[in-house]
């Protein structure tokens, strides 16, 4: 068993944007807007703010109060749609309950859309006409390639449907020619699709629920979970149990996660370097 | 084994829509762009325009010559997404080698795309936005819902991923909570998956390629595939030997294959019924 160190890899990954960064003459900027009320929304900004500034890239915060109204949070956007000095446009989720999502993520324009979340860009990922996606969904395939796992051909079980992740992360896999199957909440018997997975990726939010015997011998395992209990951070997979079966699986903290910011930094670069602004 | 009889319930679907486009005061209006030198396409369109006047709505047929430049056929597109007399553009595929259909695709107008082929339009259907699809996934899941197949939580196992099809009705079963595997060309031991599947959706265009020994007993089997050999016309799947297996199985011709049409014109339907024309 080895294990998928994205630790590791996520620091390499931005050291390489650093690179490229420091290199420009105009500095890519990321800017988040942050709806204020949730607690674990305003330390991930924070990360994200300290990442920007780690890879040589400038950052900014918008912050709104949690009363904001719809228009007003829109018109925020537009703002920075317009803004020539921001690359990217991050809208940190989840939103309070009185406001639309999907409406508010499709007035960032896509050229800044960093989390791949617009309609266009993820019909872009849908139809396979982009290496443009999701950070989370593209950290986890960049890792496979780092161990150099064999994907085309493999039977990939991804459990759990999120847009940022599981659908995501299925659509990739299919551009690789994996023969991918899509599990969900309302899958039935989902250990008889697990157990036949070359390439399991877990996304469900449930601690320790992938068991052994949910796993087949020798098979790549990618967690996704991020359960905090007891001050403790936990995976999906039982990963002390899980992993000795395992060719090569993440370990949590320490896999998927700083791969996530990574390639938000990736991805703001890549906006900046794809911009049409002269 | 009992048929899914496309072609009648295709007979009811545009039945429907004939009630409901007489009722309008204006009327829908299907463009077709054809550009010439494939004969099946001249055919296939020519039935398109059948279909309106027989669901009482009108059709229009631009011609270009096959070696129209890529910026001609989009000025053409640009035309008919601002002619409000139109309601849905169809550009009719494949275009000529020289031509790049992405990018005419995505010059018509996501509010007349009436194939869904629109980036805008195919994020919707990934993220589960809508339920406007391409004409065949549309028509596929139509059909298994008027014969009442359970797709909540059965194993989907689509062959294929063209975007008008495999990929698109993979989307579609999922969205009704079915666990979807999605094969293709590139997917290895196919009979493996197949075997497992509730739900077989076969669109791969190879002539009676699915034998009884890929399928499994109960199944319910949806054959896309339209193959002309000596005059006849077959499906991807053996029906002769597969059908005694099957709980409901489409033949062809006379199962899939007249619903895409019958739902082009509920999509052209649907189009009118949602513009913003006042």
């Amino acid at each position: 068993m080895e294990i998928l160190n994205g630790k590791e890899f996520a620091k390499e990954i931005k050291e390489e944007v650093r690179g490229k960064a420091l290199a420009m003459k105009k500095k890519p900027m990321l800017a988040c807007i942050i709806v204020e009320g949730d607690k674990a929304s305003e330390i991930y900004v924070a990360s994200k703010q300290k990442a920007c500034t780690e890879c040589g890239m400038l950052s900014r915060v918008v912050r709104l109060p949690n009363d904001v109204s719809q228009q007003k949070l829109q018109n925020e956007i537009k703002k920075l749609n317009k803004d020539r000095a921001v690359t990217a446009i991050l809208l940190q989720l989840p939103l309070p309950k009185h406001l639309d999502e999907t409406s508010a993520i499709n007035t960032i324009s896509p050229e800044k859309d960093v989390d791949c979340l617009t309609n266009i860009n993820l019909g872009k990922l849908f139809a396979g006409n982009s290496d443009f996606a999701p950070c989370t969904a593209l950290g986890i395939i960049k890792l496979l390639e780092k161990y150099d796992v064999e994907i085309e051909g493999k039977h990939a079980v991804v459990v759990g449907r999120s847009l940022l992740v599981g659908k995501s992360v299925a659509s990739l896999l299919e551009h690789k020619n994996a023969t991918v199957t899509l599990c969900h909440s309302k899958t039935q018997n989902l250990k008889k699709y697990t157990k036949d997975a070359d390439i399991l990726v877990v996304a469900i939010g449930k601690c320790k629920y992938i068991t052994a015997d949910f796993v087949k011998k020798d098979a790549v395992v990618v967690d996704v979970g991020i359960n905090r209990v007891d001050g403790k951070i936990y995976g999906d997979v039982d990963f002390e149990n899980v992993s000795p079966k395992c060719k090569l699986i993440t370990p949590v903290p320490g896999g998927v996660g700083p791969l996530t910011v990574a390639c938000l930094m990736r991805n703001t670069l890549y906006l900046e370097e794809n911009s049409n602004r002269e």
